[in-house]
């Protein structure tokens, strides 16, 4: 229980640091007879590669990722899908200093408490090159789910201070931006932010948030695995959210009873469905049938080059400077990684309730 | 995988309907050799036993929780703690009219799409009874923790729109009102509101905030079983939350990295600490050594006496008023399942710790 | 992970103590809509009930199950079913001496050795009573699997060193004898054996056979979860069991490879067959359509009315003999414990194999 | 859960088939600190490499292990160790007739009952080289407890017929001989036995048997997860295994209480011993302190280049005759396979163990 293995059925299992040899994921329970090529996968780790803009770091790598086992003529065969991605940036500079101290907000303190010492180059295990792993096993997730008409919208919806206009929600700009926002307003608002907090050596913080369209309802179980318990598990498991909503999320503690239940009608074509949608898609951990809605909050990116006063590990107080190729806000690349840890958690859940039902069972049995 | 277990090695199960026979926990994975008796657990549950104010139901039960299993002479024997609530006040009244039709804001339709019927009477697994097992078993692992020194302190932080003065923050005043705040002047202000909103037929959602002291660096798990993760799913889990923050928690989104780091530095006593706590105590998934800072935002009671639109089995657009014996709120309740929810979680981790190094190993096979 | 749960999907808990309150269940993952009533399980108790045969211990126990959760008119509702059986006889003796030193045979000194001390009252934990929670789950899981069609033939195979004579085997014989015993003659020729064995204050062992009929080909995972290791962990995890075989066993070890081999043929209808069933039903970890033969080798019960030599906790060498209630053979009450732990593991491979291709999942959501 | 993963706490995970790029395993939860290199693990994978003697195949791969994650300045760091594998023999043969038709003895036929098709390419996931990837895991499980003073003894007990003869006893005459035989005259007359098998195109079955001296009394859990049905499961997840004991095993069926019992004394030293060990070294699933002792029954290769019946994919009866580079046993190579299972059972176990008794856990937090 070391922490790198997530799902019941559809489990995944991510490996590697920063500056190793690569990064990697083992996809098991992945269901037979999924039509997977690399190109699959390699489009959303496109969505998070590093140096696509003034924005993230300038690190260069292509994350190319290759299938190691798993697949066979072009199909998944029910066994383990191995997925290395290489690092090809180990610059082999001196991180002697960064060995040294323990930078503010970040996990060197942590990890050496735990561990006893820590891998620090470029932050080791701790990361952000960890969510590679992820972003690859949720491509997977995200295909099966849309051969099931799930489909999933993600987004920066805040970017430090600035929100976007839920008037001006333009889906397709989503990706005419290098902020991945909905609302090329709000991204050009946005962009001048990062652009001062960049001349001032600082960084910020934001607001992701992804929907869920096509799940049927019925999805996640009573208790402790509750669909939105599960997703507030993966989605924290990011490093850097600090916050995680669905639905109305905390505006609902100052709502009512009268103004937060979401009415139930018959439609038109006799479907049951929701007035209005406060509770984002789950009731009692089960999904209603209509959209899934989270969000998470992001903190701004530890490494700043600004003056930090910290300790190194001699316990002497110290002021650090910290240099390297950092993310001004992890924010926009966060964004796949949002939406395949949601991918990851729905497939999940729907695997698992195929045997809800002595009926489902008469499906495959009967 | 129906998801009524929780916890990696302090493991629990619960069990048990709102009217049917009882309501149970079984706790595997206790370690043996930990004086437990019933009046440990029982001042657990009197916390959020129903009844004891104007602001929860009048359902009339004792929670008395009976010992099956696990300890012996005192003490536990490192075998499965069975604990056993029997439900008293099981009516035989008519549940008909909410056997046939979804309540608004509750877990009816879901249960029914994804079992294809469901245990109606009082909400069945989905009541808030639920919690109880939870309660029962927090209550064990608070015992432990506390004889490692760590301390929870958790009080309602808002209740609808009054939130607490926290230079009026007063702890011992948290077990003076009825509604479990540290802040006198608030309670009163939020009994008002509350009296207000049940004279509306209507009810109030609000926030449960916890902090833990004395939790050691070191604790919790890299990648997807960070602290924080496992935090999140863990409070999550209980019904009606919609929102979880650690530390700064959403307020991070508009922060600078600047304002949002916390500084390390060397105590008087040679102690490494922070300047400030914005992280809430979890520095990439793993305790920094602070206070563990977390939030959760509860919706308002979706039972309500108002009129309320929704759909009956045969699928006719209907009007309904629901009657019984409900809470305004289920915050002031709510506030020992949250401090139950992070202890299990916490002292899981915990456990999980004592492994991860080969010199931790060396103190016990040494 | 204390070792007191089971199973994946079809996920079971046990508690309880020899002399404590009682030995429950808790099931969790059973699929709605299931008819269930005490009577489905009781009659698996009643096959393992104390006190039917003068070969059996005479603790006086009616072992009723009570439903303390999980259905609802008759039905399983898919959330938690938990089952009680009450510890009747639990006389006030003295168990002083038991408490005092390590009987040979028995769990008492690993006990000690792992827990400091131990519930020493008949066994505590490591009694046979222990299975009785099994049995409770065994009895619904098989339920299950006979609306698919799969049926259990369990019995007795070897009692001490008398073997049955299969080619005098007669099913219906099984429930005729009180060693559960499919040929007359054999179980005739066992009694005396036990007979002379109690004369002597001494105990036999002896070899529970379970043949697995109707079990479609594909249930079993590749790798580590192999059908016949889970069996092997299912079965091996009763007390007393020693040695564990499918199919041919540990005669392949002399076999050939020309002898061993069973060819595949097509039958009359088109099925796929094998001429043979050396492998017992399992090729590759997966069921191939064949019955699934399993075997299980008991040890004599431990406990004897015999002077043996031992050890107390002074650590000084002294003779004991232990007085009480002991079957002087444990076969034929394991008979259905073994057909028990076998039903919940081929029924939790079942349910996981519910996902394993995308043709499957399209019978669900498609 | 589609079995590709074994462990609570040092967890492993298998990926890969047998002509695809590679076999690979991630280890997770392994302690940091250990010191670690490659050669650690490539002398345990060399004791099952392919070519070293004219009874195992003479497929050609040095089978070198690379560490891809996990270590640093050679140290595991605690986080996953991703071991890989290449695969450099895979001629591009022809396997259009494996692909037709279901080899008995083999797993083709189950695979693709489960999964619709398979990658039938050398037995894909199913062919033994699958087991590098549990060696590589096993070597660094056995470091650990080597660490500890635990060891292993494991050995060829039976080729086909010939069993060794125990008062011949040589341990290291194991290391000496092509076949793992501790008593250098079986190992002889063994050859002799497999060359009359090769000559007549046939293959031979056999024993492990494994001894683990050193261990603690006191590990393994009780009721499901006992040590000895975590090892049933370990060692029957080998492909071809049929039989698995411990102590005594299936010899058990025939003894007494009084024969089989294993008196306590305490030993001049004031330690408590067993003065048999008919038990193998467990009792009532928890290590007793003496040595492990545990068997288990491999059948014969199943490839075996003699004609044979079988049917192909379109239902035909058909002759076959397979070709190919196969073992004519696998016993020799399995030995360290055996080995590798029985220390991560036992390493898990001993790491789950640490968490037993509060007393444990004050060793680390008090």
């Amino acid at each position: 229980m070391a922490g790198s293995t997530i799902g019941n059925i559809f489990k995944i299992t991510t490996w590697g640091e920063s500056h190793g040899k690569g990064i990697g994921v083992v996809i098991d329970g992945c269901p037979a007879g999924l039509p997977l090529c690399e190109e699959d996968i390699q489009k959303y780790l496109d969505r998070r590669r590093p140096g696509q803009s003034s924005f993230s770091t300038q690190r260069q790598e292509s994350d190319s990722v290759r299938i190691l086992s798993g697949t066979f003529e072009g199909k998944t065969t029910g066994t383990p899908i191995s997925l290395m991605i290489a690092n090809e940036d180990q610059r082999s500079r001196d991180y002697g200093d960064i060995a040294t101290y323990y930078r503010p907000g970040h996990a060197d303190y942590t990890y050496d408490a735990k561990y006893g010492f820590r891998d620090y180059r470029g932050g080791g295990r701790s990361s952000g090159r960890e969510t590679i792993g992820r972003v690859a096993a949720g491509a997977i997730a995200a295909k099966i789910l849309a051969h099931f008409g799930i489909t999933f919208l993600t987004y920066s919806k805040a970017i430090g201070p600035v929100t976007i206009d839920t008037t001006r929600f333009d889906a397709e700009e989503i990706y005419c931006n290098p902020l991945y926002m909905p609302d090329a307003a709000a991204a050009a608002e946005a962009a001048d932010y990062l652009n001062r907090c960049k001349a001032e050596t600082n960084s910020a913080g934001g607001i992701v948030e992804c929907i869920i369209s096509g799940v049927p309802a019925g999805i996640g179980d009573p208790v402790f695995d509750k669909l939105d318990a599960n997703l507030a598990k993966a989605i924290f498991s990011i490093g850097a959210v600090k916050g995680f909503e669905i639905g109305d999320g905390f505006a609902v503690a100052q709502a009512t009873g009268l103004t937060n239940n979401d009415a139930f009608f018959t439609d038109s074509e006799g479907k049951i469905e929701k007035a209005t949608n406060h509770a984002g898609g789950i009731l009692g951990g089960i999904s209603d049938g209509s959209a899934i809605i989270l969000r998470a909050a992001f903190k701004p990116t530890p490494s700043i080059a600004s003056t930090q006063r910290t300790v190194n590990k001699s316990g002497e107080n110290i002021d650090i400077n910290i240099k390297g190729r950092h993310d001004p806000i992890i924010v926009p690349r966060a964004v796949v990684v949002v939406e395949s840890m949601a991918a990851i958690t729905l497939l999940d859940a729907m695997l698992q309730n195929t045997t809800a039902t002595m009926e489902s069972l008469e499906k495959i049995y009967g």
